[in-house]
């Protein structure tokens, strides 16, 4: 069975955003909107799949794979999304960064063949 | 003060490479390893920071960063870390897979502007 964990991305070349972030303590209504936002984020066009994984200190990674830099464009666009990042500045994170990446190649034990 | 977590990377173009793994249960060596591992890779040519995070159920993130694909695959080709991922394939990870991707852009409150 699949790990629900991995995202099940094709050959490459697509593209990746590693967003890095030190949360502040408390939820403060954090953990539903990243819900939302992964449920909005999965049917955007062009998306591909989602990884994450938090310390119990509050930074983590999310690693979010897209077909195309204009896929990724147009989540940034996205109104609710633009609201959750607004959000994100003034409330949940204390540190971030952002980085957008073209992936090369890619293997190991999840991915396609 | 810095976050330690954060890697202070320079401008882009630079490379990353996204490990993401779901660990077996138990330690056996695995934390040792880890951290002897981030000791050699900060030796390494070309080496610009690292990011790590982990769930309770053992799903985690490794981002590197890297000056370029050919300071990745001196670092691949390092003897202790080649025993290390042979290790890793047998004991410590039940799945993972392995992404190489060029870092095009990246912004952030924890980045030199």
């Amino acid at each position: 069975m699949r790990n629900p964990c991995f995202a099940d991305t094709p050959e490459p070349p697509y593209y990746v955003v590693i967003f890095s972030a030190q949360r502040t303590p408390g939820d403060n209504g954090y953990a539903d909107m990243a819900e939302r936002m992964v449920e909005l984020a999965a049917r955007q066009p062009g998306f591909l799949g989602i990884e994450r994984a938090r310390n119990p200190d509050g930074f983590g990674l999310n690693v979010s794979y897209w077909v195309s830099e204009e896929a990724i464009a147009a989540w940034r666009n996205h109104a609710e999304h633009a609201l959750a990042r607004q959000t994100g500045r003034e409330r949940w994170y204390a540190q971030f960064s952002l980085r957008v990446a073209r992936v090369e190649r890619a293997y190991g034990t999840t991915l396609r063949k």
